[in-house]
């Protein structure tokens, strides 16, 4: 851990493209931390409005704000437009990234003789490596990961503990996997045959771009022809399931136990939240945004934002969501009408006779 | 890769059921891929109408396809009643089933003395077998599975890298399970004690039967007493999630992300699509399907189609979600009426006053 | 397996607090099982009056269930309040827990020396521990499982095989986590920058408390900064997924694949029903009930039993739910309404005239 002078953060920030400005006193700090565990020493932020009344309460030294957010005399503030992208960039500076242990190319990794491995290997033992695998420089792999036969794995990549990796799938450069995730497992492919299912051979491939990062205990198909894509600078949280053949664009961000079904195709900067999913042979557009648990079951166009299952138009799903919660009132008052309408038209039958 | 004439291809499908007619010029092939993939000598098929525009831009030498759809002069057809059917032996004949490496019976993987093993293994390294387990003939094993005290594997069975199998849980013949999938662990069984779970120790087992293919990451309960069961044929894509006791029948189809709770009794040929579920201690019927992100919560009867949650008959379930869709409107249309109707109600008062 | 008079086993009920009546013979036992797969010889339970009419045909000797329920005269009873508690002791005291296979402290284990491991370890071949981690007396550690830097294991833990523990994180005493789950992997941090997606270090941890129980293929995200909590006493199922920073009380249960997301505030005693759900940064009070497949959406009091999407009051949402299945009859009753009423004011209308 770092130890750093407010001013000199101020001063990196800004250099960085985060234009900063010092108020309140020159401190020492030596970490980031939240609102609510921050300790003296420490810098903390404020992004989202709804924890503003937690910067009272901090025990920081100094916090990372924008300029409408008051902060008590006894803290220091770091005011600038973007606390988020801020406070990231200290994080890197005051913690830097992960080290992950120094294993070289361990005696005890299993690695075909067949394989090519790039210089500065750092693969751990318990690492099984099969035949014509192609892995570049300076690739991190942890124990219990399996990289099939005629896989390729670009440079630096990291892949974290019970990695696998199918054979002949190809991973890009800057690849960070999480553990427990799968590339390129069979899709579910049968043909029905008289009430049974009988396989389809799946000889395609899975591709992961450059700089894709996968979290835990995900699940993407190999393609049953051609290849399954996840495009450059995407990233998945856990539990994500892309089935075979579906295509993901570059700079998509989909949230944890989120599916989508085979031969999608997803654009670029799409957003799947928590739970949510699309069901397979349909086009979703550049920079969709899917609501949590909601499930896209149709062609869907650049830039909407979508909510529900069938997911529609965001707005028009909360109106949906008011008026169903209104139902049972709405209900009654059909009711009332129709008991008035008898009213009226007793009424108008004895006037009229 | 083999090469292939389109006419004894042709005759190779007519021969297993498939009648096939060559339309078009007798050309080599050596390989099958997507409409979109396909390049000089190799196949593509059109099994999904939606895609029928894409064989006019095919690069293919030949495409498998119906009597109903035209192809372009330079594109050789094979004519099929069933191009699903076709292209998949298609696929079997040209590229084959996946070949794995061979390791025998590697001195490096861990098994136990009292283990039993059929012949012609093929058993990685770091593959773990406990004691008392009984492994049948021609199994391929992947580095990193485990395989539990008194567990049984039948023959012809492939469990590709970090596989479970807990003790005493079984497998029939000719089983595939993908990487990472758990099979047999505690099912979630506690009983309620003052505000705390008493854990009930789950003493009953899983059993897989025969043909069953199981994706990646699954996880599949024993159960508390007796067994959960996966019958024969049945087929799991990644993350299928199934509670303790609970009955999966014979050829099932759970897509990604289905998870069924315990007890339930689930019967033949059953679907479950991306997403779907059912509660526990229910029973549904054969053929049944239900759709995408559907929760089934009460029995149901044989041959039905489900959708929504509570999962209810498909046709049904599409028309309130329409009514939904239109609910503001609706809503719009019963407010104009009791405006109307208060019109009406004052017209008739002052009329007969 | 043990054998016991059913006298017996109504004394070692009742001397712990299950006050139990032996009804009809006393028989030798030697295990529990369901009411279908029991055999002569076994005690078998009725805890669900949905399967009372099971017990008619029930091969058990004896059947543990509440006064109210009757029995045939071939079959024992013994009687009690709480059949479901009654039964988790008769299997404790007939089959106890599971028994693990007996490693010692494998010399096929990759352990760091820098690692300080208790008394009595029980740590398989083909584990990997990290540097200064610490790990308590009595720990069961499965092949697989990776232990990173500096993790903190307690006295009493079990993990199945391919667990992961992400380095810095901490596991309280009698923790016990089932295959493939892994806890502490970086959570889906990113700050957006021009379409881009700039990777936020994941400096926080996991800690899991004591007597925590967790399924099968579950993943924990460590906290950006500060820390990620499973507290003590909570039981999770397969496939759950928690969101970095996020806070789980003691004494919750978790049913199979639910997420809860980032910085979310889970109270004590919760229960997420099967496929359920939280979306980040909400506060859940004690002892919330959310129904399977729904999703909470926003702060929750405690004692609340949620159900749907966005989770609403149960009561509400039923009603809601039935409305909206007569929702088409409804439309149809509008539309007839809209036929009456204009009938009205023409009739009116001309009278008028």
């Amino acid at each position: 851990m770092t130890q750093l002078l407010l001013s000199e953060l101020c001063r990196r920030l800004t250099y960085s493209g985060f234009a900063a400005r010092l108020e309140g006193e020159d401190r020492a700090i030596q970490g980031v931390n939240t609102l609510e565990d921050a300790r003296e020493g420490e810098v903390t932020f404020l992004a989202n409005p709804k924890y503003s009344s937690a910067v009272d309460k901090t025990k920081a030294s100094a916090v990372i704000l924008r300029n409408d957010f008051p902060v008590p005399k006894r803290v220091s503030a770091l005011r600038c437009d973007d606390p988020y992208g801020a406070v990231t960039l200290a994080i890197v500076i005051l913690h830097g990234h992960r080290r992950h242990p120094q294993w070289g190319l361990s005696e005890r990794a299993s690695i075909d003789e067949s394989a090519r491995i790039g210089t500065n290997p750092n693969i751990a033992g318990g690492v099984s490596i099969a035949a014509d695998v192609t892995i570049g420089d300076n690739c991190t792999i942890y124990p219990g990961c399996y990289v099939g036969d005629g896989a390729r794995i670009g440079s630096d990549c990291t892949l974290f503990p019970n990695v696998v990796i199918y054979d002949h799938c190809e991973l890009g450069d800057r690849v960070t996997i999480h553990a427990g995730s799968v590339i390129g497992e069979d899709g579910l492919g049968y043909a029905p045959q008289g009430g049974k299912w009988m396989k389809i051979p799946q000889v395609g491939r899975a591709i992961i771009g450059d700089d894709v990062e996968i979290g835990a205990n995900c699940a993407i198909d190999r393609a049953t022809l051609g290849y399954t894509a996840v495009e450059a600078g995407t990233k998945f949280g856990n539990v994500v399931v892309i089935g075979h053949g579906t295509k993901v664009g570059p700079d998509c961000m989909f949230v944890g136990l989120v599916g989508v079904a085979g031969s999608a195709n997803i654009g670029k900067h799409v957003t799947l939240a928590a739970g949510a999913g699309a069901v397979g042979h349909i086009t979703v557009g550049d920079d969709v945004q899917v609501g949590a648990t909601s499930c896209v079951m149709g062609n869907v166009e650049p830039k909407a934002t979508l909510l529900g299952t069938p997911a529609t138009d965001a707005m028009q799903a909360k109106r949906s969501l008011i008026a169903i919660q209104k139902l049972p009132e709405w209900i009654q008052r059909v009711r009332q009408l129709e008991k008035e309408v008898q009213s009226l038209r007793e009424q108008l039958d004895s006037a009229s006779s």
